[in-house]
């Protein structure tokens, strides 16, 4: 395609500016018909669907069965959580009409399936034999947002919903603990993002659970991004919508759920986490081209467009490639597949040719540097490995050097103003969040199962109007 | 799970009340909350997933992307092309709240996407050097049908639904028949489905399209299932969407268009073709389950659950493979394995862990027969190989044994009752196939790329108050 390529306003700048430049340039999106509905054109969607595909091996080695559940839900289907249609209400789309014909009963776009993997679990299970269940689906879902912004605030997101049926509190709490862990390897192994694993706290829960895990990531302007979440449910749902199961003493039970969940959303957080001012840089497990090679001045050496085809397919087979052969200018070439953040391209121009070798560059370090022909299949796989614990290896340093403990609320009000992740003693909730909510901008992000560095004795809470002792922390940061 | 395997009614008593007790049976599905709506459990969906990744690579190799396209569509935005919103208006659900706020607008649920696609490409092509353009998109669909019937017609159905843009009308309608060719194929070499391809009568095409190709296959009650369509759209949707392009000779000019899709009927299609009385019958290229393993009586002999397990941990990362070691007695994990479908299963009792051997029954042919373990994995390739193609050849055999060339009404009249695809001389359309609709039940399935035996003279056409000579045949059937 023609495109034009555009100038990206610099991060330092103006990061939501710099945002919006990345996405629209990056060949990621185009606007849709209505208001903050996007389309995933192919470079986008095709990040969405290497996370799918590699998530889901993991699902199977875990034996999770995946299913499909309607998009449609009877309204009085979800009232009967009343936590959760209060917490979902305002978000709602609500069918009304087929046609000219008005329904007997609305019916809403799921914004989440609880609700229907209840309706199904209860029908499905008789007894502690059916029990773990253990389903998954990848689905869209419409949750009508006031504000939006491209993958992380979209009316309609993709994602994947796990749901799960237990016949003990302990084994359903574990599995929540498993499902959270899983996510935040995923994202270390597959998208080079570091994340905190944590506990929300019950004013920030999934409306309907017991308890909520969270990964949170940072992004490049200290922001915090809420990556994955898994649920534990309790018996909130199976009570209500009457899923029982005949224990080992023959007695009716309710089963204890879990469910758990990545979106769309994870597109938004690769950008953040690893984008510069060149635009997105796509770790290489996810890309969906990983390297662009790039045929240079082919018109005057015929020898450049031998070599390119030559090594195009030879490593076609192997890894994700594009072969730009076009005449186009060489500096257009190079920031065409900058901005659309291929991870690694391959420069042939008639000088490498005729010393039969080729150049590399990398797209997370800009460093160039030459191959020999014979080597470049076993150097691409290590500058890809390379490049990935870069990227990893980057986020984590900074993830490190933006964490903050404080220990009073004049402390806390300094640090969160430089955009960081704030640990601080924390007992109070819910009113207390609001207020530091109000004061500062920021939210408690979870209560992390470990700490970066464990604190050597008790601490006032530091909401001026508890000031408890305390050794409970909250990370508190601005969050997307 | 517990589950009681329940009685199949015989296909030749009530194939109707087969095909449902198949579907409930099989472990393919469960009942949503809305009338007709039904939840994929895995059995189905997997099925679905491989559909998916096999069709999925030939696209790629043909160098389709996928893009993924908003769910709601601004109703303004689908009235621009008559024809289309004429078609699909009785079945569209629309979307009027939100929370409890009226939206301005009213947002239709996709009941395909034609009218996104075309507001992408008017974004999207400048010139010449854009064109083609090939996008698909794997999607949910609603529309709302009166009546329902599982995986045939139903309110929410799953899809892919590819679209084109072409700079000139021959290339379109090359395209158009490219694609409804790689569906036929795909039928035959994955669903082991053979179809007659043709072209849909106008009062059949697609509302909206020039053209509409087809892929029709035969049930086992004689009955037709339309299993794919490809439609040439010609300049219908880029002319009232204004989806132009510069031409070679600078000249703005609208795009030439196509789109093609199969869906979750093919689950159905796989149902009726190969089904039995003792439930669904699923090709081995796209089953989840392609071999059960059934220990049988393992308590008495521990070398059968050895050799069981070795054979599972050998053939498990080549094959989609279950291992049934529950206690249950013979006789239900045979019936549990052949209802649901699993095209081989291999038993292993004590008698045959005594000749290092074990017995193989295919779901197909259901014939038993010894296999040496050392030649287990040679075996089973060369088994699935062997059923794929069996069920292909029945199925073919089956379809051309039911075709009849017709020269007469009254001819046509008594064929068409023996559930047959009746070949006819036809040149009247609209209103003569409303009558043999009324009179006969069957429809003009389509106007076939290649009859089975070439009519060596001209025929008058059948339509008594036509009588016209013609040599155009159309296909006539009962269809689902």
């Amino acid at each position: 395609m023609n495109r034009e390529l555009e100038k990206i306003t610099p991060l330092e700048q103006d990061f939501a500016k710099w945002y919006t430049d990345v996405v629209k340039n990056g060949n990621l999106i185009a606007y849709g018909p209505t208001k903050g509905s996007i389309i995933f054109k192919p470079n986008s969607y095709g990040i969405w669907e290497l996370i799918q595909k590699n998530l889901n091996n993991i699902f199977i080695s875990k034996g999770i069965k995946n299913v499909y559940l309607p998009l449609l839900i009877p309204k009085s289907l979800f009232e009967l959580e009343k936590e959760h249609i209060v917490g979902f209400n305002p978000e709602l789309a609500t069918v009304l009409m087929v046609g000219e014909r008005s329904l007997q009963e609305p019916l809403v776009i799921r914004p989440t399936s609880e609700v229907l993997f209840a309706d199904l679990f209860k029908k499905s299970i008789n007894s502690h034999n059916d029990l773990p269940l253990i389903y998954n689906q990848w689905a869209n879902v419409v949750r009508w947002e006031k504000t939006t912004n491209p993958f992380l605030r979209s009316r309609e997101f993709l994602w994947q919903e796990g749901h799960t049926c237990h016949s003990d509190a302990m084994e359903a709490r574990k599995f929540t603990r498993e499902m959270i862990s899983t996510y935040a390897k995923f994202l270390k192994n597959y998208l080079a993002i570091p994340t905190i694993i944590g506990k929300k706290t019950p004013k920030e829960k999934f409306a309907g659970a017991c308890s909520t895990y969270t990964i949170e990531a940072m992004m490049k302007d200290g922001k915090a991004l809420q990556a994955g979440t898994s649920h534990y449910l309790a018996q909130n749902f199976s009570k209500p919508y009457k899923i029982t199961f005949k224990n080992k003493n023959n007695e009716q039970e309710f089963v204890y759920q879990t469910s758990w969940g990545v979106s769309t959303r994870l597109l938004g957080a690769i950008i953040m986490t690893h984008g510069d001012n060149r635009g997105i840089i796509i770790p290489p497990y996810v890309a969906p081209i990983q390297i662009d090679i790039l045929e240079l001045f082919a018109k005057k050496s015929e020898k450049v467009s031998n070599i390119s085809k030559q090594i195009y397919q030879e490593i076609n087979k192997k890894f994700r490639v594009n072969l730009d052969n076009s005449d186009r200018n060489p500096g257009f070439k190079a920031s065409n597949s900058e901005i659309q953040g291929v991870p690694l391209r391959i420069e042939i121009g008639p000088r490498d040719a005729e010393n039969n070798e080729v150049t590399f560059v990398r797209r997370d370090t800009l460093q160039k540097f030459q191959v020999k022909i014979i080597d470049v299949k076993k150097t691409i796989r290590k500058t890809l490995k390379d490049i990935h614990e870069n990227l990893y290896k980057t986020a984590l340093t900074r993830l490190q050097n933006n964490v903050a403990y404080v220990y009073s609320y004049d402390d806390f009000q300094k640090e969160i103003k430089k955009a960081k992740f704030v640990y601080a003693p924390f007992c109070c909730l819910d009113r207390a969040e609001e207020v530091i909510k109000e004061e500062t901008g920021a939210t408690a992000r979870c209560i992390p199962i470990k700490l970066f560095k464990k604190p050597q004795q008790t601490h006032k809470c530091i909401y001026s109007d508890c000031q408890k002792e305390t050794n409970r922390y909250v990370v508190f940061a601005k969050a997307y």
